[in-house]
């Protein structure tokens, strides 16, 4: 059977939209119809070909793709809890649950983690196959769109809710579509004051609509002194740093308090320079590394929300496309001037 | 120099409007004009001298209360921070810092712990002297009635941000003041759902302007077969026990999840018989005692969200007198059908 | 191919060893031959037939047994992980992956849990066949009597390190073998004062081997009053219980300090009447309820310690018979004057 | 009265002894016979006057030392806890107790902190007087020497029990006196293996006898290929950072394993750059910034644990001076070859 599929031919910019044999589910794995899929920024790393892609991506003809949700149509042979029909999301993180961290409760930094739609074929294709481990129950009340987006959503989760902020001062850093994700959850989570900087003023206006109190144009604003200046001389309590930029994480360092958490997130171009002595030793700040999100908890957190309508993030998808139109999605992604997050349907 | 005050003077029910001398600040301490005064259930129960004020309140005459808020008008010798004019609430918990829970950061455990309204006297008057270090400036924009009642609202924001409920299904029982705030403060931190279980239907409905998603009449409902049936059947993430009834304290390690918390707060008029094995040890929870508020952690919490407007309380204050028609408060406070927390002026 | 087994085939006190079916391992089970396998309370409690043993234990006849070390000598079809020629210990409780404490990184309090020895035919055989998921590969250099008692051990690691102790007081209610590992936890984890409350003066002494810098007798001494002494009039900062008794968990409650933490883990034979006013809430202490072991958290620690050479507990295995000789092993565990932990090889 | 006290009176090395006037105490004050007092790193720096003393020391003529232990032999006319014959240490951070820090139960990090023998007068003399609020009253069974460096102490044990070490691989960069005291803690409160890397021979042996399962001298081994085989490969549960040297850091970042822990302590020359994304955030580690003891939580721990006798870190004092010799002790601080922590009694 053939499927509509975007497929990574090329060591060069761009991808093309092909007809490939649909996967073959193997003994664990689920065969899933996708509904719904969204594009990631690792997805535009991808398709332009930069250094990270050319690095990290072995083997090509690949499909792209890692935040979806479908339809399970059908099953390995060794699969035990899932049946065909079933509506599900997809934990991108493939731990071995053998190494350490996976021994720890901490399968989302598995020593040996398989990333789907980066070692794996991905989910911007009519159907994907996927371990039945890493497959998520949808509550079928959830749209398409929403169900798919949980992936990136958990990012914010997991990065927001890793300390206790009710009741705290939050700035995050990075407009982009977690750092707007990150807002809600904020506002959701008890912030005392949020305070998103970022570069895009359609997505800080965004923001405001979101949750945020303050929005300050990193372009236009001077940051540090403006937060210290919001925060009463203080800094703040708590910094969700999601733009991965040089500068953002300097600024983000200098503007959390003595005793407050820094919450490392975004990928830097490059290596960092950091006042270690200034801002973190002398500070007493703690930092939280967070990639991927935990299995299954920020999940189990995640879908609550959703199911419970607590959480309302819609607005962030500000762009859908078919399949087809692939390309559309990637230069939005480029150029997002106006735009967040995008989402595909095959 | 002479002021009005609700003095207890006599072992029996009631308490009497009395002239009585200005109090003289001691050395640290500073005299307070009280703006605004609530009545606690502590108050009602040494104003009915019931079992448990008779063995606690050691000294008669005695004014009673401890929620206020009002101007520091004269400061002892050895005051340092605070100047006449200072706009203040006070914390009830006057530590000795020198304990092994006050060294430990737990002063409000304090081993040798003096209460203000029990062990001194209290704020139902026209001024009231207290130690300097239990006074909390207060932003201006805040006013007195509300300030007054951050001391119960720090309670309930104690009890329910102890443990992180972003996501969680949260059941608080009790429908008293404290049970009201506690369901506003979930709304705002971040549970995916909360049930307030009560027995006045005024309450009730108070409870879902505040953020109840529902709530239960424990005279009406069953109220552990609705909770389990809510939650799938899997029982409460977070159970908050408020009512500091036996049986609300029963239903509450009934309904709590395997793994789930539980925060004992309300004061059950006698011992209690637990299930400990299968409420306790098989169900592998944590119980999280709550007396009193962090020094100062909590009071920075409640002043951030009420001076930046995002801790929305004030429909629990349903009644407000002089000081001089005191008891139509305590009346209210024994016949509680429909009213919630009642706030004296002087 | 048969084998022999100690079996319960009466509902009435004792057991009878037989030869029987070796069992054929499942497709996700691996067939392990026992090295050694030690006695638990809970064998002891099916043996005697009491009410426990009655209410829980569906079908006869059933094999006894859950903690031992052996080697892997047949795989199910599916197994992945291990091989014929691994040397292995049993986790006892299977989590069935999907319920919410599951998801939320709580396996051990499974809400479908099933448990080897009791749910399933366990280990005092020459053979038994487990589920792959709960096998937990050994490191060659520990013997298989150790090996076996890891179990229990991760019991009394998890319920002594599930606080910080270092530096702190430890008191430990109840002399039984997860008493004693618990004490040398407690020593090797940086407790500064280690209290054993016992019955059995065989056992105290070893309590003092391990580690206790005090252990007493509590047919002999006013327990309550000496430890309050004993601390300076504050009280244990950390109080486990593994005794099981109301009178010791009354104690414990009563000895742990302002903000101390209280861990409950012994199964008392009844419910429990507790002082929940003065002794939890005025106290505002933590209580954790502690069932089985962290899956896998407790399981790297327990085997890292062993490994390394840092946790010495061989001295609690008092006793060795031969699995033909298991009614030795039951009349001590009745009678333990002079027996600690009892090991069994087939 | 008049006293002998190494004063800092130019701007240049070096310091000179001389004869002042013995401080008077102002009225929180408590004056205090210096009996024993150790040499801190900060001291040297002052004494060298290399750039950061140059910065931060404002007013010359200065008496350096903060690290003592003494005897109080004078009160100010407020001081309400102390008495005349009280046998104090010094914690040396001086809180204002009103910023969030201060109210948020983080005093060490205070952003109004003084520091003694920095921003006032300190113990290198035969009197020094500090404020009653930061003298710890020690048990008389502590000799002086052991009391006095009960300050870097504290920083060792704040650093190592910051996050739970049981059964855990450690790592601790730095062979320093706090090095060898955090090696010395990480034995008592049960790190499963503990590697120390250093520089110089004399002190990687005493760390052995501290309890060290490995030393490394970073001159002649490749430091990181080491810890990675000595760990299986998945790196180091917890890495604990104290020789603030870039390389240190660098390293320690390295052998981290994922999900693990990095304890910031060491003060390195200068900036310090990271490969943020491969050594922070895909590893999803957390890093402590540490700066002083908790107040005074850790000092509890430190003073139990000497009382009691379980914390055994007297071999680490390798040389004691009188006052007078004072020179002889910063020669050693500078070309430390066999010598760890050096004791001045006046």
């Amino acid at each position: 059977m053939k499927m509509k599929a975007v497929v990574k031919r090329k060591r060069e910019l761009g991808a093309e939209l092909e007809e490939v044999d649909v996967p073959t589910p193997q003994k664990k794995e689920v065969l899933v119809k996708v509904l719904a899929t969204s594009i990631c920024g690792t997805d535009a790393h991808i398709y332009e070909w930069n250094e990270w892609a050319q690095s990290r991506i072995r083997n090509l003809p690949h499909i792209m793709g890692h935040e979806f949700a479908g339809e399970v149509v059908e099953v390995g042979s060794n699969v035990e809890r899932l049946k065909v029909g079933d509506y599900i999301s997809c934990e991108t993180h493939i731990p071995c649950n053998q190494c350490v961290p996976c021994l720890s409760g901490q399968r989302h930094l598995c020593s040996n983690l398989k990333i789907v739609g980066v070692d794996i074929n991905g989910s911007f294709a009519e159907y994907v196959s996927i371990p039945e481990e890493v497959a998520w129950k949808n509550d079928k009340s959830i749209p398409p769109e929403i169900a798919s987006i949980q992936e990136p959503l958990g990012n914010a989760i997991y990065a927001t809710t890793v300390t206790d902020i009710t009741g705290r001062s939050v700035v995050i850093f990075g407009d982009g579509p977690i750092g707007l994700f990150s807002t809600a959850v904020a506002r959701l989570s008890g912030a005392s004051k949020i305070i998103l900087v970022g570069l895009i003023d359609f997505r800080l206006e965004m923001a405001k609509s979101l949750g945020a109190d303050l929005v300050l144009n990193a372009k236009k604003e001077k940051v540090v002194e403006c937060i210290m200046d919001l925060t009463g001389g203080t800094g703040a309590d708590v910094v969700i740093e999601m733009a991965g930029a040089n500068e953002a994480i300097k600024n983000g360092l200098e503007v959390v308090r003595k005793g407050g958490v820094f919450v490392a997130f975004g990928i830097p171009p490059s290596s960092v320079t950091i006042d270690y002595n200034n801002q973190i030793i002398f500070k007493g700040i703690t930092i939280y590394g967070i990639n991927g999100r935990e299995m299954y908890r920020t999940w189990l957190k995640t879908s609550s929300w959703l199911k419970e309508g607590k959480l309302k993030i819609s607005s962030v998808i500000t762009h859908k496309f078919k399949l087809e139109d692939f390309e559309k999605g990637f230069r939005l992604m480029l150029h997002p001037e106006n735009s967040a997050k995008i989402v595909l349907f095959p």
